[in-house]
Order: structure tokens, then C-alpha cells, then sequence
């Protein structure tokens, strides 16, 4: 939640000159984003997000994400369009960083979503993707199983002193997940982050779609399950709110029907999303630097999801 | 620059309905500011900046403050005047911290201004001090000798880990400016801080003063020494751009002329106006926090222009 790269107004200016934008009149670094350096930017024409891309972004995988947001925008999601220059370049370099100019999508991030929020965040999530079925762009999905492992044997019996037993129960849902991973169900590019900090609303309607920078080819309702467990609890996962989930299932359910065996499955599909976010966390808890600008998420949080994912015979 | 105190988008849409502003569409945490959180918001007619004013600001001169925002705006000044809620109220309380919706003003800070910049800078100071002479509030300028023979104090031997002889050199211009300080030179409440960042550009037009939170009733000259001392140097200090010096005083001798005494007293003015900022960033240096989330400047840089003031004969 900070800017890392400093861009002086002039050398923006000259940047923007690539683009048939018009001239700068404003910018403003905003404190968005964990990864990146992102500047509000006005011209005479309009409004933009200026990204620079820092170092944990792998360059390599700027045009998969950025070729994915221009595939959405033109089907008519409401995904920011990467800007392409007067040679139609959309990826760009400033200040020795990867860079993008972005349109600007109005609307709030909501801290409590209500039931009508999820009913129109599961009908926008079906609609991704419905539209990313036809992104020809494939990234594997570091953060699936496989990775999930990597993970827990780098966060190790360190994850005792955030709580005892940590590490055994993540080792134990570990085994359990490979065993019961479904196999078999549609896959698809999906956005695998879609937060409440990720949707932009005017009202009760979805008015923006951001922060596509996780998004990797992968079972579909498994963006379904992340979602669920971004959106269906209170902050620390200590209350679970059953109208939002009815919601947002429903909601998906209306764009895209969800089969009995999906339904079915999506309990599990939501164990593997909670130990998703309990493992990043918990990893970025155990290597924060002194002096980061960034406060690392509460791990337990998602410990707490995953607890209650694992009740028996949940159905959702 | 970063956002303190967060403010989840359903507070703030709430605590916009005390206003006459519309609707809330869309709220940025920006990067802005040392010491307050900042977001940009948007509302349904216009643009604000909400200001949370956080620890270090003495909650009891807010009051002097936002009256002198409000007083510049009403003479004509581009100064965002602080919005009133449906009670005449502009101080307003959010979050457990005192906080403003002020007007938004669009415009860019400069990093490298050329001599035109500055002669409209200059301008733009002189019209703020003679739209200041009529404001009546009054606020003592604790960062003027008292307050830097304080802070010496506090920084006192430790000064000499940033650079050898530092505190006998800062001991010894205390000395001079203490017996050498004009009195008797026109006073009103000044800027005191007119640095680049600042200053809002649309071109070579001032489209914006803003951050008036070390406003104070001092020595009118001296708020041109500070805005030399920030505005003609490169930002290590080690080149002085003649040009810009020039531009400067001419265009705030335009609105309000300079007597020769006063032109005569600019170089110990300067070098107090130096001074100042080399004891604030020393000490800021001297107790940054191991995790703060800002990055306290080079307090050298500074020194490097005192030296520069220092010079026997010199004129500006």
C-alpha cells in the first residue's frame, strides 16, 4: 500500500507522449495495490491508473495479464483496458520499471458487502468467465497444489509460533487435499484474487473488475471457492455470513448453472482456497522486513476459514 | 506519504451525507503529505481531499489553519478552501482523528522547476501575503530561532554521526543568527513551507498553494528565503540555479516590492531559512522509527545550502 518508484510530473509528461491521450493535468501516487507503484493520472482528455510493475512481478507475465484485461474489456466486462501507444504497444518502460497506462474505472471497494453485493459479484465472476473462455493466453497456476506445497515446506514448523499446531494441521489438510483435489471439471483463465478490494461498485452494481495479476488457467469453481472465502466472512474469519454465500452462488449460478458434482465439491474446492491465502500470508508474515511499508495480513484469518470448510457434511 | 488511518468506503459514503457534495463514487488513498492520511475522493459533483490529521498535528490550531485556507480562497488565492458541512462546519471528526473535505485542486508538483515557474511562484507568494495581511488568526512560528536553538539542543553531539563538525557548525550559525536576525521587518501570517510539492502547475501558471499546516505570523521575507532555499537549488543542494533565484525574487517584487534593507537581509534570511531545514530533517533523521513508512530526506542537503548562504559578499 504504498508507492515505491517515484516519478517526477515532468518525466510522466514526456511519458505520456507516447499516447494519444492529451496533455497531463494531475497525478497522484495512490496507496493501492501490495506489489506495485500504481499513480492516478489525469490528462486533458481523461483519467488512467499508471502502474509500474516492482520486482516481485515477473516481467515475463506482463502480456499474458495484460493481453487478458483487453480480451475482458472488449467483451464487455468491466475490466480496466491496458492503453496501447501510437505503435500499439500497451507494455511499456519507466524509471527502469515495467510500466502500463490503464483506463480508470470509478467506484468503491466495499469493507462489508451485503448479500446484494455477492449476488453481483457471483454474476460478474460467471461472467469473466464466460468471456476468459475465449483468452487464448495460458498461465499455469503457481499458487494450486503444487505450489501450496512448496509453501508449507518454506514456512516449515516456523508456522508453530504463529500458533501451535499450525504446521501439522496444514500438513494434514495437505494430504487430505491432494487425495480429494477434484480432477475433471472445466478449466478455464480465472481471476484467482477477486477480493472486495478487487470489485468496484456504483451502488449495488459492479462497476470495475481490477487487479488481475494472479490470474492463471485453472478449474473454474476454484475461482468461485476464493471468492467465497474473500467475500462470505467478517475480516478475521470469525463469522460467517450464510445470506452473503447464498448470494454469491446463486448469483454465479443465474450466468453459468452449477451441476450437482460441482455443488457437491465446492466445499473442498473452498478448503483448498482458504489454505491458499493462510499459506501466503503466513509466509509473508514469517519473511516481513523491519521496515516494510507493508503490513502483512493476519494469516489466522484464513486458518479460521479453512476451520470452518472442514466442518463435516458442509454444504454450501 | 502513505495513508495512516484507513476509512472503509461505507464510512466515508456516510460521512459525506453531512455535506452538500452529492454522492460518493469513488475514494484513492493517496500518497501524499508526511504527516496526514489523504484520500482523493470523488462524489457525484466534484473532487475533495478528505485530510485525517494524525498525531503529530496539534488538533487545537486547526482552526488557524483551515481559516487561512479559507480566507486566501475567498480573496482569490488558488488555495482549496475547506468545504463546510450543512452547519457551517469545515472541522470535522473520522475515525477517532480530526479531519477536512477540502476543495480538490488540479495541477502538477514540479521536481526540476525552470525560472518561469519560479517567477510565478514568486508571485503567487507576494499575492499570498498581501491577501494574508488581512486574516486575522495567529499562530506563533515555533520553528523560527527559539525553536531551532531547541531542536539543536535535542540533536545536540549526535549530529556529528551524519557528518563530522555538524553540531559546531550548526552551534556557531545560531551564534551569528541570533545576533545578525532582522527585526523590525514587515510581518503577516506566511506559508513557511512553499516547497515544489506544494505548488500545483497548469503550464507556467500556479493553479495550486496548498499544505498550510506550518502557516505562522513571522518575518514576510522569510517566506521568500524559504521558498529560495527550496526552490533554487538542485535537491542535494549542490547546484544553485542562478536563474531561478533571479526569477523568483523579480516576480515577487512585482506584487510587492523589496526595499533595499530587506533585499540586503535576503542572505540571512536564507541561511536561516537553510538552517531550519537542516535541524527538522536531522532530527527526523535522528528518530525515524525502524518500520515508519516514510523515508525521512537527507538533512545534508540543506547544510549544503547553508553553505552556499554563507558565502561572505554574497547577493541575491
Amino acid at each position: 500500500m504504498a508507492v515505491y518508484t517515484h516519478v517526477p510530473a515532468e518525466d510522466l509528461a514526456v511519458f505520456l507522449q507516447r499516447y494519444d491521450v492529451g496533455v497531463l493535468k494531475s497525478a497522484k501516487g495512490i496507496a493501492e495495490g501490495v506489489e506495485n507503484s500504481n499513480y492516478l493520472v489525469e490528462t486533458s482528455q481523461a483519467r488512467f491508473i499508471l502502474t509500474l510493475y516492482e520486482k516481485r512481478v515477473n516481467r515475463a507475465e506482463l502480456p499474458f495479464f495484460l493481453g487478458l484485461m483487453s480480451h475482458l474489456a472488449a467483451a464487455g466486462l468491466p475490466c480496466p483496458e491496458p492503453i496501447r501507444d501510437r505503435s500499439g504497444q500497451a507494455l511499456q518502460e519507466l524509471h527502469g520499471r515495467a510500466a502500463c497506462l490503464i483506463e480508470f474505472v470509478p467506484g468503491l471497494s466495499l469493507a462489508e458487502p451485503t448479500a446484494p453485493h455477492c449476488f453481483a459479484v457471483g454474476q460478474a465472476l460467471a461472467k469473466l468467465h464466460l468471456a476468459a473462455k475465449s483468452y487464448t493466453g495460458r498461465r499455469t497456476n503457481d499458487l494450486s497444489l503444487a505450489g501450496w506445497q512448496q509453501l508449507a515446506a518454506r514456512c516449515g514448523a516456523a508456522a508453530d509460533t504463529v500458533q501451535a499446531g499450525l504446521s501439522q494441521r496444514i500438513a494434514a489438510e495437505l494430504t487430505k487435499l491432494t487425495a480429494a483435489w477434484p480432477t475433471g471439471f472445466d478449466q478455464c483463465v480465472i481471476h484467482a484474487d477477486l477480493f472486495p478490494d478487487n470489485v468496484l461498485f456504483d451502488g449495488e452494481t459492479v462497476a470495475g473488475l481490477i487487479d488481475f495479476y494472479f490470474a492463471a488457467y485453472d478449474l473454474r469453481l476454484y475461482d468461485l471457492a476464493v471468492t467465497h472465502s474473500a467475500w462470505c466472512f467478517n475480516a478475521t474469519g470469525e463469522v460467517f455470513h450464510v445470506g452473503r454465500s447464498h448470494a454469491l452462488i446463486d448469483g454465479y449460478a443465474t450466468i453459468f448453472p452449477i451441476q450437482r458434482d460441482e455443488r457437491d465439491a465446492l466445499p473442498v474446492l473452498c478448503r483448498g482456497a482458504a489454505l491458499r491465502f493462510l499459506l501466503t500470508r503466513l509466509y509473508d508474515w514469517q519473511n516481513r522486513a523491519p521496515g516494510a511499508l507493508v503490513t502483512p495480513k493476519d494469516p489466522l484469518a484464513f486458518d479460521r476459514r479453512l476451520a470452518f470448510y472442514q466442518q463435516p457434511g458442509l454444504a454450501l
